[in-house]
């Protein structure tokens, strides 16, 4: 406005100027320009801002002064006549002209366009006033002004029963309470005016020391102008008159004070009890003993063990499934809703969030009624927002409706347990035991009103908020058809005390669980644990008798149970995942794959049991990976070499000039090169390790795997962006990730063993096959009187030689048929043996039989030893080597540990998982782990390599 | 219920039936016992079922018969007496008694107490009736009731302009036009009647071919019952009586219109700009002149060009921060509100979602006015909720409201762009051009009442919904402190035809977006891309004449014009790389770290131009990497063995008996050692590729690197799970994860080189040493006349030997002190040389300088020289040989080209991650293809050696 106003004086200045030099123009300009561009912005005027003679013009959006002998109306966008002035003329809104009243007509007429004189005084605002219960008359019957106003008495007779209404512009008929009291308007002593009721004193009166306490949390109690209003005459008009709707006003009462009563005070639910006690000889309702006719049914009944067989004695007659067409995969809970008043509103369900104080779209709202999906939700609501969307509140009485096999409709009482009912001042429901427990039925969202203090119409001191909603659904045991027990409503309600509105908020949540008794589970997987944990024993004694052979140590010493200890725990770690595993798998397919619903899953606090079995899997197999690397990386190990002097040469001797006979070296260098593939295929794996970390993630969270863990009834592996995506199940994600593992690992052992080692490269067969080429054989010592022994002795005779020779060698293998090349006389040999301090020479002539008194013989080994992995016989005079068609040597390298490797990571991955709830860091982490113990077996197996074959590091790259 | 009387009939039975055999008993036991479990159902009844007489129980949710003359009330829950019948008692609810009028009274009065004798005849209610525009009196004025009801007509007359009101029961004031226009309380010809108004039909009453049509998307319209009802009188009014909220209402209606007008047909906005011409002599509101006094401010002018004019010449007086306490960070937008008759409801904040449909928390639903923050809403809401929510439109008129320094409020008007606006048939505002833009002003969000026809309270035929809303906030340009233009608020509304209300539903959304021009920026890129381009180009031109020199071919042939594009398309895809990093960077720092605001992202539309850059740099790179692989699986490869035969065995000839003198043959194992390790180290790298992928992804994905990327101000690592999830940049993804990836990749290069290499490992010293300890020396030819020399010749003189000597040697070295083993005379050459055709003993001669016809020299390289990595001398008569202190032949190696593998992967990282927004699907995929290359580099590489060499593959593991 102030550039717009400038703009335009510049142009008339400009108009006027043209005398002016050039520059000043050019600048004028420029100005002129600026000032063209448009603003569009103006003060911030409010309604409440103008003053008493202004007036909010809707239009301008400003405060605009109004016309003479005129103020502001109530709503401040409009403007009435000062008092004493008449209206003469109104276009609507602030177009309306005022005039004086005469002097005898001081008096302006209820309607604001004539003046008259009034029978007493004037009110504030220039109206004539009449004295309370009289009737102000202006005009006649038809509309005709009288020139005098009178002040009429309403006619309070037998015949008429007539009052002033609130307007004291006409007469009404009075209450009927009133004429059925005192057949009269007036409600005169003794009677009793409460409420804008008249009740009689005698007769049956309900007890008058009624409380209009309003009970808050713990120590808040104040004096609640609702109840002290309304709480004496609901009770009355409901016990004198059985009305209805009193009846339920009084219940709302009861429930606004979270159903607590005791029997000292005659507070809202002691009445309603006296109530529901003294109709005890009118009938129930539908035959249930807890609701009496005319009464709202608030209460079961308050014997002790009445809430199980409430909630788990009868299922409802009704079935729930998970999918298909015709079948019942919603929950349909419908309730009665009733205003503060006892006015009953409406049916309606439950979908479109009218228990879910957090807003979210409808298709996520409706998702917590779809049978067998887990449903949390939870925000802050600040609390200026409930009051202006909870001004008044609605109680709901909710029920679950079902349709039996002829199509008739019924609904299912839904049981409430409110946490903060007090029963003689103590949290009945906040007990372990349901025995105690005291189950209501009627609940509501938000309390503005009850917590307003003298005036209904004032903020309120305490707000009261279901802040947590929980419906819980139980599944009865052994059912085939999905059949429930009634659901139960848990909730707990809590006091705001209302200081700032819009700074305050409160945390609501809702939440829908499905639970059904896991015991039997429980007893399945313990006698499952018992079984093969008895199996592990066994296996674990056989492994250690079989150890106790191979070290040639018959005594049971420390060492022994050490050993044993270890083998148990590796065993007992194998029966752990087994159970897990099987476990796990269980809940994924029984519980995704059901049409009718028989099972469904624990809830978070039944699964500490399945994550505590993870974790003992875990650890034993850690230690039992730690074993295995430790033992792995302190083997014994000998190269034969086998390569003889090719003859002697002529050798000049250093310092001495002479010339001796020498014997042509043998080469080392096989050695070293059959040391260096040696040391590579250390950490050579039958799957790669790392493709495994990657794919499972790649399954799991690109591909979406990971979906089948949530805890709903959809086994589709995406969700679409708009629907509800429930909570994972800890126990889900651990079988979908092992399983995943598995399928992934399986299916790399099975690329890598029928086509990779077939057709690309096999590490283990190279060796081997390098061990024959290079004329070398490998001792390996595992333990004190066993080891492997790799046959390594050359076909040809003699590996070390030149190219062409190899090359000679190699062709005529070619040429010599199918059979390859280290197929016929060579193979590797387990081996027995008696004494360890042998050496290189020595072990070549033993392997030659040279000394007779250590002979050995060669055998195949019996199916079962194969099996157990164990020697029945014992060498006592000769060793033995069995025949091995596969690696068995591979045992002392990764390559032959997979299963225990694999599973190792496997259970890395899903504890961190099951920790962190993240497959991303679970992947990471496993990766790392892999390197970090990949890098300690390499450097310390070379090491020890090094130090037992005495090559040289530096060989070792 | 059912269950419940069977199981009290069973009791009563087992009671009388002692008689009766045990196996009966005992099945009336289990029966009795099933019975005791209390079930908690009972019909599904509704208020709406019950029958005529019947009425619904609020308490036992049934029907229940009504008394004696007594039917239903309209509520349903209640009852009242048939007509004819007077009510005696009434205790609430359905407690009345109703008894028979005599027949000499057989009206009832209104209240229903009493019956009386009717002046006329009977309403279908049983109640008096009487003729329009008269009144029922019943009573006296002071309540006592008449024996005789009469009805009385109202005192029309000039001094009282009474009529009877709606109920018929009382004289009230006609309205105030009938009285302006006709001085009685009749409109009679040739006044007009319209919308319960009378306007004169002289004068200046607006023109009268008022359309009622309402206009939905093209070819849908309707009478609308409200047009037809109050257009012709609002607009009336307004002119006549320039009455304010009539005003408003006709400005309404235009807008429920889409501010849609043409200059033939008089409708609703046709009215409003005639109304706004004809009164151009009122003043302009706030010097506005497009919002004339009393009017509501609908249209800008239509002026071509005014639009831009508006949006992007005048900045807001304020500015606006990303951070900061006292700074401005909200976008306080407030709106004046009106309802559908032009009364002004509040001025409200826009915060709490009024312009949001979609239901969200008030903390995410408030990130939209977040300055900075680019939000986006969208979700499908069913018609049924937009029926209940919204039962008549709200007008909104939006303002951003600012301080200036003085402390005083102002608001300046947001103005609008209607994308269903009509100008003369033509939609204006879907052209590209903003020019052609007629911006308004006025919006609403779901309009109910328009599409009702011929009644207001049916349901309507057609709801028309602002589908999209979107707020676009554009900055000033090279503004330092965060100035921005007038926000511009674009909607699009939709009609949807209302068949089903329940299934149908609509799609909605809400978005704020944030826009600077991108110019300059543009500008900046392609003089980066320009000058970067020239220097490519200079930079190929010289590899391409380094390469010529290599190959010795001097003439500029096909194969060169590819070189160069291949050595172009590398040097390219840099400067691509470059740029793009560099542009992601400056947008991830300068727009995150900024406190007052002087840049914005990129919108998605500008974001394409980079995207392209980075398909270009990946599409080069990918060239340049796949030119790299090929060159490396194709070089020539020779090993020099030094070593010579240490003498003549005497040996047996086979076949012939005798004895003869043989050269003791040079082993070749060393050759297949070295020539094993030489297949081992080809995909060696400076980093461990593995680690860097996943450790981009665990500080994108868990660390939550990827949160830089949302398009918010906040520069924090991680969200709360409450707070608004912006979408993401697809710019700041690419920056975030390129300085990730590259910062790691330093990180682990500089592990690598100065802690790694240096005291765990380094492959290729490894494999030079190897190199001299056994002897060797390997010639690799990369181009013709270029190759690079590994001087292998052992200070030893003899390698070939047993492992006491090779141990001996080794000792010797360490003993002569800190030099290293092969540091002395050997180390690696690079060699020009004039010839390929050579062989191994040739070669072995030719570096013992035996030919002199092909001597060769050795010199250092320039400085120069080694910076562009090319040759200066030519080899005319001499080979050169150059020292070399790096390992430069792993150039032929993935070791040497680290810096193009990297960029590559990570180019590949992103552009994967750019088009599927996953970052772990790019992990896992680009994983992949690292493995898929390493192989084929392995497989082929190792191929390659075996046909250079004439070493068995079988030697090669």
């Amino acid at each position: 406005m102030v550039t717009g106003c400038r703009g335009a004086w510049v142009a008339m200045a400009a108009w006027f100027a043209f005398s002016i030099a050039t520059a000043t123009v050019f600048l004028l300009l420029v100005l002129s320009r600026v000032s063209q561009a448009q603003v569009f912005f103006f003060p911030f005027r409010q309604p409440e801002t103008c003053g008493h003679n202004e007036y909010f013009d809707i239009s301008a959006l400003s405060c605009v002064p109004c016309g003479a002998n005129q103020r502001q109306d109530a709503r401040g966008t409009s403007c009435v006549c000062l008092p004493g002035f008449q209206m003469i003329s109104n276009n609507g809104g602030p177009n309306i002209i005022c005039k004086k009243c005469p002097e005898n007509m001081k008096g302006v007429t209820e309607d604001g366009w004539n003046c008259i004189s009034c029978p007493a005084g004037l009110t504030a605002e220039g109206k004539c006033h009449c004295p309370t219960g009289h009737i102000l008359v202006e005009r006649d019957v038809n509309g005709t002004l009288l020139s005098q106003a009178t002040c009429k008495l309403c006619d309070g007779s037998e015949n008429s029963f007539m009052v002033a209404n609130a307007l004291g512009n006409r007469c009404v008929r009075c209450e009927p309470t009133f004429i059925n009291t005192s057949r009269s308007c007036t409600c005169s002593e003794p009677n009793i005016l409460t409420g804008g009721l008249c009740f009689s004193s005698t007769g049956n009166f309900p007890p008058r020391m009624t409380s209009a306490a309003r009970y808050g949390e713990l120590g808040v109690s104040l004096t609640s102008e609702w109840f002290a209003k309304y709480l004496q005459s609901s009770a009355a008009a409901c016990w004198v008159y059985a009305n209805l709707t009193s009846c339920q006003a009084l219940g709302n009462m009861c429930v606004m004070n979270m159903n607590s009563y005791e029997s000292s005070t005659f507070d809202a639910c002691r009445l309603f009890q006296f109530i529901f006690e003294n109709t005890a000889g009118l009938r129930t309702v539908h035959s249930f003993s807890f609701w009496r006719q005319n009464l709202p049914w608030l209460f079961y009944g308050d014997q002790l063990g009445l809430a199980p067989q409430v909630l788990s004695t009868t299922p409802l007659p009704t079935n729930f499934s998970f999918k298909g067409q015709n079948q019942n995969t919603k929950l349909k809970f419908v309730a009665a809703s009733y205003d503060v008043r006892g006015n009953f509103l409406k049916w309606q369900t439950l979908e479109g969030g009218v228990l879910q104080l957090c807003p979210d779209t409808e298709t996520r709202l409706n998702a917590a009624y779809s049978f067998g999906t887990t449903y949390q939700q939870s925000c802050e609501i600040p609390v200026s927002k409930l009051l202006t969307d909870f001004p008044t509140p609605i109680f709901y009485d909710v029920y679950l409706e079902y349709t039996d096999e002829n199509q008739h409709r019924y609904i299912w009482a839904v049981p409430v347990l409110n946490l903060n009912l007090q029963h003689n001042k103590i949290f009945v429901n906040q007990d372990s035991s349901s025995g105690k427990w005291l189950l209501t039925r009627r609940i509501f969202l938000v309390d503005t009103l009850s917590g307003r203090e003298n005036d209904l119409e004032s903020q309120p001191r305490l707000v009261r908020v279901a802040t947590q909603i929980s419906l819980s659904i139980h599944l009865v045991p052994n059912t085939k058809n999905g059949n429930i027990y009634p659901p139960l409503i848990t909730i707990a309600y809590s006091d705001v005390d209302v200081r700032d509105p819009t700074s305050q908020s409160v945390e609501v949540s809702f939440s829908v669980r499905y639970e059904m008794d896991q015991g039997e589970a429980h007893v399945q997987t313990d006698i499952a644990l018992g079984v093969l944990g008895g199996l592990a024993v066994l296996s674990s004694l056989l492994k250690t008798a079989g150890w106790k052979r191979r070290v040639g140590s018959p005594m049971i010493d420390l060492q022994t149970v050490v050993k044993f200890l270890v083998y148990y725990a590796g065993d007992l770690a194998n029966v752990f995942f087994i159970i897990t595993v099987g476990t796990g798998l269980y809940w994924l397919i029984f519980f995704k794959a059901q049409k009718s619903v028989s099972v469904l899953l624990p809830v978070p606090a039944q699964e500490e049991r399945f994550v505590t079995f993870v974790g003992c899997a875990f650890a034993l197999k850690a230690l039992q990976f730690l074993h295995k690397l430790i033992s792995q990386i302190t083997i014994d190990i000998f190269f034969i070499d086998w390569e003889r002097p090719k003859g002697k040469v002529l050798k000049a001797v250093e310092g001495e000039g002479g010339v001796r006979n020498a014997t042509v070296p043998v080469s080392i260098w096989r050695t070293y090169f059959v040391a260096n593939e040696w040391n590579e295929i250390q950490t050579v794996r039958k799957i790669n390790p790392l493709f495994q970390v990657l794919t499972v993630l790649f399954f799991l969270e690109v591909v979406g795997f990971k979906n089948l863990a949530l805890m709903d009834s959809s086994s589709s592996l995406s969700r679409s962006q708009s629907s509800y995506i429930a909570p994972y199940s800890r126990i889900l994600r651990y079988a979908v990730s092992a399983a995943a593992w598995l399928v992934i690992a399986l299916m790399q052992i099975v690329f890598f063993v029928v086509f990779y080692e077939r057709f690309i490269e096999d590490k283990i067969r190279q060796f081997v096959d390098l061990c024959c080429m290079s004329n070398i054989s490998v001792f390996l010592l595992s333990h004190k009187c066993f080891g492997y022994y790799i046959h390594g002795r050359s076909v040809h005779g003699h590996a070390d030689t030149n190219m062409e020779e190899m090359n000679m060698n190699l062709k005529r293998e070619a040429r010599n048929g199918p059979a390859r090349l280290l197929s016929s006389p060579a193979s590797t040999f387990e081996q027995s043996i008696k004494a360890y301090h042998t050496m290189n020479k020595f072990l070549g002539s033993f392997i030659d039989h040279v000394h007779k008194e250590m002979d050995y013989f060669i055998k195949d080994k019996l199916l079962l030893e194969r099996i157990l992995g164990m020697e029945f016989m014992e060498p006592m005079e000769k060793s033995i080597f069995y025949n091995d068609e596969g690696y068995s040597f591979s045992s002392v390298l990764y390559y032959g540990n997979e299963a225990t490797l694999l599973i190792y990571d496997l259970l890395f991955f899903c504890v961190v998982d099951l920790a962190c709830q993240n497959f991303i860091l679970a992947a990471c982490l496993t990766y790392l782990q892999q390197e970090i113990f990949r890098f300690i077996r390499n450097t310390v197996g070379q090491k020890n390599l090094a130090s037992k074959t005495l090559v040289d590091q530096r060989f070792l790259i």
